[in-house]
């Protein structure tokens, strides 16, 4: 029988799974098209729409992980030369911009070093200027744990008459997505982060803005796995489209009845508190935040590494020893940041704490470093 | 807690799932860059290449379920303008030519109606006569029950340059899928039928012939989610692209080990035996399969409904009074055929049995057939 480790994930994800979630992960499958099948799609998708913080009737999982999610925006709502307006400050809102252009958009990006933050100035100002008809940013950079809610993105895109595409794949469940709220459009997330459930869905949820450009396409999207007008007669219309995963679903709707039970404003608030603890740690430890204070995701957080500190060291030890695992900078960040998640179970002060420990000690044991002397003079570090 | 029913799986997919994979699928999370996880998903291409009985290197898991793959396939092989031959002679078929043509493809058909089997000298004629860049066919036909092995349609493809595309959703596991031997470029399938394990992943397996091609596109790939080149790079070279869901890979590791330890013949060998024995049920309840003998898929059989029989009201009474699950027809086989999986843990003696005892049942009280008349002429029942 296969048998695996019990790794303690304080990565950018997966996050830790809860027991119930596996053993509701472990329940019979049924067929795709059996009234139970749909009792429980219904039942997520209610429980997305609250945790997206919508009333879009057209939320549901995709049957793909969060990268699924993203093309599902993106080929649905881009046609072959339509102007697409991405802003670029890390890995994922690089990767809406390459899909976009795959799809046949014509691209024009608003660049920021990774890991800062676009200025609702700025932000303003590019798509007053571009006019695009679509909008792409990214809500919860995942590369840098830069947080943008996006509202004044929105606005200005509304204003133009835009439709805005928002990645929450990093916030959803763990801090304000508020969809509605902030005005995003398509907005898609997955279920291994901040929901606190394995991999393998993706959570969309499409306004009756952006399902209108989708009716008024000129050509049929380009992918038929993803084709919202075919997911919609599956869920709506109960006509076959694929074989949605009866166990994944089983897994998210138990995750997102943990989720309520909680309490969806509690669980944002003790990711918050905890976060806060993390950074009070870290700074201890003499490092400094890439994000600045009031931008940072509050479940994955990005110390710099300190100088002259082995980063890829760091994690093999905390791996190998600990069985923790954490994530590095990649692309411009790499060597420069540690990523490392709070999200779910282990976001509590005995999370924090026990992480703290190991993460001083690889730190020091592999990573050459010595963060009793950096402590006594935080700011001047680096 | 979610609790689902014990649904005994005899529809066209997904079928039962034996304990150990669950057991499997309900092991901790591990991250998608863990070394735990490649180590998992070497086993899988390991264990995908002999039930697909290739050695292409090219073999995994995509993330999605079989219509996943077959989008692979279609984006991955056809360019705007490509000329791509496809066999219609059932839904699936269909959809590989809706696909096709969202993809760009110039697509060109040879029509049968559904559930007849093109012969080998209208499928090289075709060929020859239209020189398509790829065909594409479907070995298992999930909706009509007719297996196609490819051999003839490959060698002619082959003669003339073609790329083939082969369908083997419904074969792989259960039955001969043999894409080497009947040379098959772009395999793609799924694990909830003929390997007995929870959907959500779809194996695919690529020729080097498949690949040159590929790899000597004029444009990237549409869909970068689907995108081999990144796929490749993800599981050969450990570069991130999205993060695969660990639990499903246990759960077809597992699915994979227990089909080794039976021996893949020996599984044929039960599949095919058992279907004889259902076959010769249904004939004895005095109905006709649609297919005639020698193309039949061994585990998904499809026997006409008996005229003036309600084909719904048989479904909904086992369902509900045994909980037992199959399909009708659709499409111009609506109304027409029921389709009976009998795959994995239920192609067993017992399995059958128990599972004509209850149809004969439903046949009777919910269908208003009288089996006993018509099996005594079996022969001029329709």
């Amino acid at each position: 029988m296969l048998t695996a480790p019990k790794r303690l994930l304080y990565g950018p994800g997966p996050s830790m799974v809860e027991a119930r979630v596996y053993q509701a992960l472990a329940q019979p499958v049924v067929g795709h098209l059996d009234p139970f099948f749909f009792e429980v799609a219904e039942a997520v998708r209610a429980g997305l729409r609250r945790v997206f913080g919508t009333s879009n009737r057209m939320t549901l999982a995709v049957s793909g992980t969060g990268t699924a999610g993203m093309e599902a925006a993106v080929a649905n709502l881009i046609e072959p030369g339509d102007k697409v307006a991405v802003f670029v400050c890390g890995y994922f809102c690089e990767r809406l911009a390459d899909m976009a252009r795959r799809h046949g958009g014509e691209v024009v990006r608003f660049e920021k070093p990774w890991g800062e933050a676009v200025s609702d100035e700025e932000a303003r100002q590019f798509i007053m200027r571009e006019r695009p008809r679509i909008v792409a940013f990214v809500q919860a950079e995942t590369s840098t744990g830069l947080y943008t809610p996006g509202k004044t993105i929105c606005d200005a895109a509304h204003e133009v008459e835009a439709i805005v595409i928002g990645d929450c794949v990093t916030s959803l469940g763990a801090m304000p997505a508020e969809v509605d709220k902030n005005g995003i459009d398509f907005a898609y997330s997955c279920t291994q982060k901040g929901l606190s459930c394995p991999p393998g869905l993706s959570p969309i949820t499409v306004s009756g803005r952006a399902l209108e450009r989708i009716r008024a396409r000129r050509r049929p999207v380009d992918s038929f796995y993803l084709d919202l007008k075919l997911l919609e007669d599956y869920y709506d219309g109960r006509k076959y489209h694929h074989t949605a995963s009866s166990s994944l679903l089983y897994a998210l709707r138990e995750a997102l009845a943990a989720i309520e039970e909680e309490g969806l404003e509690r669980r944002w608030e003790r990711h918050r508190r905890h976060h806060l603890e993390l950074v009070r740690g870290f700074e201890a430890l003499g490092m400094r935040m890439l994000v600045p204070e009031g931008r940072r995701l509050w479940n994955l957080n990005t110390p710099r590494v300190p100088q002259g500190v082995d980063e890829p060291a760091v994690r093999r030890h905390l791996l190998e020893r600990d069985s923790i695992e954490i994530a590095g900078g990649f692309g411009p960040l790499a060597g420069k940041i540690f990523r490392v998640g709070l999200m779910g179970p282990v976001a509590t002060a005995e999370g924090v704490r026990s992480f703290l420990d190991a993460f001083g000690r690889a730190l020091r044991d592999a990573g050459g470093y010595t963060p009793s002397t950096a402590s006594a003079s935080p700011t001047t570090t680096r």
